[in-house]
């Protein structure tokens, strides 16, 4: 019996049935905003989301069935990340409250795709590997915000677009400054009242692009430094035991010769 | 006859002419956007771009004719692209429905300029080699770009500027995100309805920005790789090399020694 | 005494104490934003403040007292940060004028988390660090706009945005057009007066983005080289040590052959 | 005498005056701009001009009195560079139409400020330096605007914007696309004619983009290069020479050893 399952679970038809799935999945949750084809789906739709979770949950339970333990199972972070997308879509969620909740939840179900894909596992993985090398400078840009957001909301706070009325306005505001979108519009409109709002603004501007400069700098040469220990590095420390070898045997040969003296007087 | 043909192939005249007529051909196409220009030029255009299609179509002949069998031609990619924009254009194209693809037409032949600079074609190639390096971040990107629109399109779907009518345009919305192109526009009008709408934009910003960030670092750690994995790896195994060599004498040495030693005693 | 100011000043729970006060005292400084909270707290506020005044005075004492000499305090020039930042809020300013510039110094104290934090105080540093490398690009940039600014201040004056009135405003305008940011609705206006204003801003921003984008190359360059010189170059250079070694050793062999050989003849 | 002028060209004392100068000479000019300090200057403009041109007219006769030819002195483009604007700002220009002309020359006295710091001058001489690495990615950038300059002239003539009317401000519009400025509004402008216009702008972004971001990379990689031949493959080459000559001792010590064998039998 398990060994059937673990069967399936390697199967290449198995996989691609499941991959093939889930795009069609997206496929119908991408055609369903519009609003003529759900009319026009009406109850298809209904029993179409019910096979589709069906087959997730039995897809799910041969995983975790032809797995050695649950323990073993839930120890692939990606494993996890299924079981609880396919668990939360179980839940019946019918009262119009919740209803964008449960939509959402099942659109959750398209990311299931990336452990279909090994290659997409790899980058998320990567970009997952990649944020405490600039949790830091994410720290620091932050206080940087909230200094400036501080001052922002304490200094434009009365003026008509509302864009410093409190403390995490004026922060949404600084990110757009960051972002260079329309950010003239927001100084200009501080210069009417203090003229020297621009120190503000330019050096919001310099400082924060500066920063995030340097996090990128500072993020390749943190990769390059990874990268460039493997393959040289070794390579060296291969070469330099073969001179120590060869030093040890011109020692050897120089005591033989030694010997050879010795012999002689 | 074809030893003659090749002759004209490899001839500096034959390359340089081609090339003049295309430059040329190029510049008039951009004087004829111009309405007066186009008038005044009148029959003159209908028999220049004959002439022009004349020479396109018996240099390509020329080349054909000279390589040493069709397929050796077609090898090459260049040439099968060429080939295929002479014969394009060649199909008549007279009534008033398809003037603009034929008009369009013509325009790829200002693309055989690639094929007579070879520093221009070793770019192209070189651009297309990075595709399948990318390739991965790419449909990430669709992935997150798909999941967002679907979110977009079904909770801002009756806002009045309709950027959010359906699927496709959503997706235009969220690539105008991308380019940070007036995304707040979008996102306070979103706000209106939904003052919680700034997560679903600023998080989409970081994201995007974050997953593109780091295909930009991914795609420079690579060429590295390539680029190192060269000369200085080389060197190293030559060293190598040589050390094995010395390794070798020096034994070969000792075995000299030790017959001189076995020879005294 | 001393012995015992040194043990608190290096305890675990001292330096966690400062930085849960000065975090909480970012977070009452971020809620005093709201009018309202503002309000509600009234005179708390007064006493908070000043429990928190004296806190840093303390703190600040205690370290002075714990260190060698005054002279070795003030070498780390953190501490000479932190120092004058609580000596500049003791400073009693009640006139309503100088309100605004009192908040601003009781803001930088939130600042003072960069020394509590070994990492942000890290990255401080590197950014400082990396100033000078950049010192005389920024020189070349303010020269690029310093000559636009003119030529913009003199020959866009009197248009009607009064984006070019003098020439702080025209460097300001420039920065603008930098960021790209609206920068084709400031090029319009000055087409409609010079239909050659174009090339003014096209060759501003291709000359501007070409020198900020060599910067940025160069910084790389530059880090790299650092970053090189350290851990490949010090393995060649200890190899190359062991290669003379032996060089000497297998020198030393030959010697003695040749004594060997003079003995025997 | 030449030797006297000599040292007056390497003192120290007269390269700061020149550069102090020049920079009072910006100020000015600065200054110049507010039409207030303009006037009040009145006549002290006109002999404080005359004055320094004087000077920069002498300045330059010492330094070309001082070469050793002027074959010699205009070999460095640095002097050519400076003889080219105290010449031709000598020229007068008396006439209200070369008015603009007169003063913008004069604005590039400011440029000698360039070969007045050496730092400056090699940044520049850098900037120069990296045109030849790009330039047929430039060609190749060129080509992709105009084939879309002349698609968008063609299809978006008649629209009522004006950014398509002929082939010089479709290619403008294209290069406020390329920096994302205000795109969207062009392309939501046509895409009320022409339903399908987003393939147009969206294409030409992500080719552009693609292009952009190439050359970047291969910029980068290019630089790379250039650094990396010098001192590593530098060393490596220094120790594969000592390698052969140790090779070489060995040898002869091997040779030695023969001639002690064949001595014995």
């Amino acid at each position: 019996m398990k060994s059937k399952l673990i069967e399936i679970r390697q199967a290449r038809w198995f996989s691609n049935l499941t991959t093939t799935i889930i795009i069609l999945y997206a496929l119908i949750l991408g055609f369903k905003t519009s609003d003529e084809i759900e009319q026009s789906l009406g109850n298809t739709w209904f029993y179409l989301d019910l096979a589709i979770t069906l087959y997730f949950l039995v897809e799910i339970l041969i995983k975790m069935s032809a797995a050695d333990s649950l323990k073993s199972f839930f120890k692939d972070r990606w494993n996890t990340f299924d079981f609880i997308i396919v668990a939360v879509t179980l839940i019946p969620i019918q009262e119009s409250d919740f209803a964008m909740v449960a939509r959402l939840l099942r659109l959750f179900r398209i990311m299931r795709l990336f452990n279909a894909r090994p290659e997409l596992k790899r980058i998320i993985d990567m970009l997952i590997g990649a944020i405490p090398s600039i949790i830091d400078i994410v720290i620091l840009m932050f206080i940087i915000f909230y200094m400036y957001a501080i001052v922002g909301s304490f200094m434009f706070d009365g003026l008509k677009s509302g864009l410093w009325d409190n403390l995490l306005v004026a922060m949404l505001t600084l990110f757009r400054v960051l972002t260079f979108e329309d950010w003239t519009d927001v100084m200009y409109e501080a210069m009417e009242i203090y003229p020297w709002a621009w120190v503000y603004f330019v050096s919001f501007v310099i400082i924060a692009a500066f920063v995030f400069f340097n996090l990128f700098v500072a993020v390749i040469i943190g990769e390059m430094e990874k990268l460039r220990e493997q393959p040289i590095e070794d390579e060296l420390k291969k070469e330099e035991e073969k001179m120590d070898a060869l030093h040890a045997e011109v020692k050897a040969l120089r005591a033989d010769i030694a010997l050879l003296i010795k012999a002689k007087s």
